[in-house]
């Protein structure tokens, strides 16, 4: 549907007039009508002319089907990322909460500044500061009980500047391109840095993706019996980190298709894109560029959290879509409830 | 409708009558007609009693579609798996047609023994030869080259009593089960511990399970730019064990969700059978007892492979099904081509 009528107003020489719709399912959102938070311009055209080129039946870049894995980061690319990663500010409301059961924390760093609410010198201890912080609030409990804390924060904390809830602070243009590429019979997954069970209890409600579409870093678990009832231990220690050069790896293990579409917004995606790039046939990669300094935050080759260097690099040199927030976005955020 | 029917013939206080097939579905089979290689019994009888209570509308059993998911173990439970699993088969025909590249096996255990033609005498170093046979015929390879050597060796290698393909030694009742329960929207599953890419290659076609759906053992791999083409290559180091302990934490690790019915064959799937059973609502857990010394092979307690020992006890005591291979299935195989 989309298809026809996009072919149409490219000039494309599909057969227009044709509708390929199913009877069996309801007819589609013309693209007019798609992406509405989108502004008109280059992103969104591209957007339409991949779906379209890759879902017209007798396109010669038609994709089956069951090949129309579309992969998605998470943080920068489907909700926020400043001023620290989400899971993080997770991680220190948690180091509060189990602070009385580790009364030498306050002795300890990082967590003794933590405690005094001094998070820059707390993690001025680098990556080990960050791994010893998530070891201790994202393990030695059983995955029953690390998926009720999560869904118990993510549904009470706030942002530190916004004041908005963490899953009000999804990008709306990424929830309309999720739908949009699900109508058209694309298979969204999650292919993020962050914790896969951190991800996991709230992706299918805001996103709209189930657990088994998520992939993400994790720790080791262990099964046991607990007086004869079988439960799944999160032992403290790195299991898989899905980043960087891990993302294929991930996408690989958990998936075992290669993408035919790829969104990030970080040089931590470039691997990522860049396996998605390099498979047969049409392949789609796009890099969201944080522009919008009023709306959001603006930021790219200098930044700590979400650096852009490399890939912006390498997206402009093959010809990737770039996404400018400021340029592309009518909306940033979900309208308040 | 499998559902309102059976429940009509069990005398259940379901309204009968009432065709809960959505209009824009087609109409499933009966359950008279479905699982036709099955014969009738208590085995099939719980199938169709669990298929009804868990998707009728109403049920109090219900469970919703998304939640819906099926794990089956691979070998001995879709396909045969005497007299040694067909991995090793693969194996030691790759032992063979690596040997010219690797002058020194002559000499050195497990491989000399091998390359005579000594199987036993080979495998007589247990697990450890096992491995160093696993690692020198799985690794060094990049992932797409190990799709192809597998996909190569399936369509042409036979096993070496019936002479079939190994494709051709899929259980028939089996596969009717898989249809059934996809037609009654669960999600199928493959939870095996046999590695993860020797099977994706082929279970698309010959079970319906997608590569995406695939849960298996693992070697680690590792992302490459060669001559800027990105590949995954094979490492010659274990990644994940899927088996035993590790069938439930490769079921949440990949799938994220308990499942609500699994199928096993051996002790190694007792884990995976506890961890569903332990699930809050309905619940179906079966085992495959091998009792068919004349169609298949008879084997339990006893066996090396597949030793189904500790499940059978624990199977009897809870009530779980058991399908007795020579009682409950018409037939074993499909018809030969």
């Amino acid at each position: 549907m989309q298809a026809a009528l996009l072919a149409c107003t490219l000039g494309l020489a599909l057969p227009c007039g044709c509708r390929n719709t199913p009877a069996d399912r309801p007819a589609q959102g013309e693209p007019a009508a798609a992406l509405p938070s989108w502004n008109e311009g280059p992103a969104k055209q591209a957007i339409f002319a991949f779906v379209a080129r890759t879902t017209e039946p007798g396109s010669p870049d038609f994709v089956a089907p069951a090949e129309r894995i579309a992969v998605f980061d998470n943080d920068g690319t489907l909700w926020a990322e400043q001023p620290m990663y989400f899971q993080l500010c997770f991680a220190l409301d948690r180091v509060k909460q189990l602070a009385p059961a580790h009364p030498d924390w306050k002795d300890s760093e990082p967590f003794a500044s933590l405690l005094r609410g001094e998070v820059q010198a707390a993690l001025a201890g680098g990556e080990a500061a960050i791994a010893q912080i998530l070891m201790a609030t994202h393990a030695d409990t059983t995955t029953a009980e690390f998926e009720s804390i999560v869904k118990d924060w993510i549904a009470s904390a706030r942002h530190p500047t916004t004041k908005r809830r963490y899953t009000e602070m999804v990008y709306q243009p990424m929830l309309e391109l999720l739908d949009y590429l699900r109508e058209n019979d694309f298979k969204t997954y999650i292919v993020s840095g962050g914790g896969i069970e951190f991800m996991r209890p709230w992706t299918e409600q805001v996103y709209g993706i189930p657990p088994e579409q998520v992939v993400g870093s994790s720790i080791k678990t262990k099964f046991e019996l607990r007086d004869g009832k079988p439960v799944l231990v999160r032992l403290p220690e790195l299991d898989f980190v899905d980043d960087k050069q891990g993302k294929p790896v991930g996408i690989q293990a958990r998936i075992g298709r290669r993408p035919v579409a790829a969104f990030g917004n970080s040089d931590g995606d470039l691997q990522m894109l860049q396996w998605t790039a390099a498979g047969e046939g049409a392949r789609f990669c796009a890099y969201l560029h944080h522009t919008d300094a009023q709306r959001e935050w603006a930021y790219d080759r200098e930044s700590h959290i979400g650096r852009l260097d490399k890939g912006l690099d390498e997206a402009k040199a093959r010809g990737w879509t770039i996404v400018d927030m400021q340029r592309d976005w009518a909306a940033i955020f979900p309208p308040q409830p």
